[in-house]
């Protein structure tokens, strides 16, 4: 569940009575996302989305991240855009917290990813890197390689609770990762976190994207290879060849791959693996019993992981070469 | 959180297309409420909630739930009014769970409540007992006075675990309950559930009344009693009487209670703190350590029941007599 925060109704009419969306007809928390307080605000304007930023966010990120949104809104992306108060501020505070109001986006996430949802995604994505490039703030990935080594340290002790032999695997692992990882690649902002629930569809057509408070400045293509794996896995656990290729012959015709990016989409998607890998590993090892947050399967990344270093050339990704 | 079950895209747009309300723009699962799953469905026509009913809802008990919202929707109560299919149907299934979509209501439930918000419940509250008496269906209160001993022996054995002593003052207080509770009250439809979280308001007007999944046939002072308890204590423990007089002369002004009923409030209010004493221990003792339901303190209502348990007459609880 996503609402850590009790808004009280006196509270969120002083808030509103900030900006020129009219008054609140109704607010409802959003059970989905787990890192802020979401609530689906109603007004007599019509719908918003209202966040509060909770401690996992970094409040002196948050201006790259709504002045991200705007540009990319302000590009045509169907992104929230961050509503500005009569003083002329997006962000302001609520209950103790940063807190935001954008606009409402309409679409639905897919449970069930369709090929063509992956077309959909590799465009918008492509689309997303070409108009992020004149973005002119950055951000570092603070989820990046250089991070993996500390997060993994501070669980390593535990990691064979997970699975024997997860400690000694990570490690050989993070070695290969350090001693092949890219630096040449072109670079600019990525989302960082394109999961499906972070995707809406109107049918196979993109209609937003939303979240994106992992957006940060990397190699575009490590962004192709985290959604490598979080769109084109089968719930089975199968890697699927015909999602990949629709999604990565859909980013092309917008935004082509160098030969270098396609050359390293392999060791790339094995560090998105190790990323995912590694905070769910945290969470896992970290989350209290009787946490309201449902806990998500480490392993399911390290099988994935495997994947891509047991694969013979990009041809295993579904790209006509 | 409130989303047990994830809907497909897929099925929802099938879902939807059964009745005439334009087609789907958005869904998001709501995190307030605990029995069933709600979700926040934008369509082209307007919003609307969509309800899958999990485990805890008897089947066979949808049809006095849903008859009910039609009957009092139609005497002018603004409550949720279960929208009909193209077939005639309001109830239906959906991933293999039933499910209705009801009309969405405006309004915010308080989180800090007011006087002045006590005395438009006390007047909704006996509109809706007045409206429920032409309402020709009946359903026992499968939680009323017949109820608390089993449900008591079923964790007598696991009570002094919360507190000692409890099981021992549990046992004496059903025994007195047992002794004393009324036999001739005026009965009819209540709502058994009228909590904050279930009554919406725009400021001091009461703008709807949900979740009725509770309602049964019992005691009219006894939805009253239950009000009492969860309007009228300061989140520190202590009644509020002005609270509770706001309430109580707001009802009598539309539906005066009779002297028996007057008189009857303390045991009343005795049994309604029992039986959500009862409810909440035995989710305490039994909700898993890894649960996603927040688990309501139990002792809360221990304390409220010693307060009624204690008044010296119903003028404690404000009553101007």
């Amino acid at each position: 569940m996503a609402v850590y925060t009790e808004v009280s109704d006196e509270e969120l009419e002083a808030f509103v009575a900030q900006y020129d969306i009219g008054e609140v007809t109704a607010c409802k928390g959003i059970a989905e996302g787990v890192e802020n307080s979401n609530f689906l605000l109603q007004t007599t304007s019509g719908s918003y989305i209202l966040t509060l930023y909770e401690r996992r966010v970094d409040p002196a990120d948050l201006p790259f991240f709504l002045g991200l949104m705007e540009h990319l809104a302000g590009r045509g992306l169907d992104c929230p855009v961050p509503v500005r108060g009569r003083d002329g501020q997006a962000l302001r505070a609520l209950c103790g917290r940063p807190a935001v109001i954008v606009t409402f986006l309409k679409g639905l996430w897919p449970r069930k990813i369709a090929v063509s949802q992956c077309a959909g995604l590799g465009a918008a994505m492509a689309r997303l890197h070409l108009e992020g490039q004149s973005f002119p703030m950055t951000r570092p990935n603070g989820l990046g390689l250089d991070a993996w080594r500390p997060l993994f340290l501070k669980e390593a002790h535990r990691a064979d609770e997970v699975k024997p032999g997860l400690a000694a695997a990570l490690s050989a692992e993070l070695d290969f990762l350090e001693g092949h990882w890219p630096v040449d690649l072109p670079r600019g902002v990525i989302h960082a976190d394109l999961f499906p629930d972070n995707v809406f569809f109107h049918g196979a057509a993109v209609s937003g994207l939303i979240d994106f408070y992992f957006a940060c400045t990397d190699f575009l293509a490590y962004d192709v290879a985290i959604c490598l794996n979080a769109w084109c896995f089968e719930p089975t656990g199968e890697f699927n060849v015909t999602k990949a290729g629709a999604m990565l012959s859909a980013y092309q015709k917008v935004r082509p791959l160098s030969e270098a990016e396609i050359a390293a989409l392999p060791v790339l998607a094995r560090g998105s693996a190790m990323r995912f890998l590694l905070t769910r590993l945290y969470d896992w090892l970290n989350t209290p019993a009787g946490a309201l947050v449902k806990r998500k399967d480490p392993l399911e990344y390290e099988r994935k992981l495997r994947f891509h270093a047991a694969i013979g050339s990009v041809v295993d990704y579904g790209f006509q070469l």
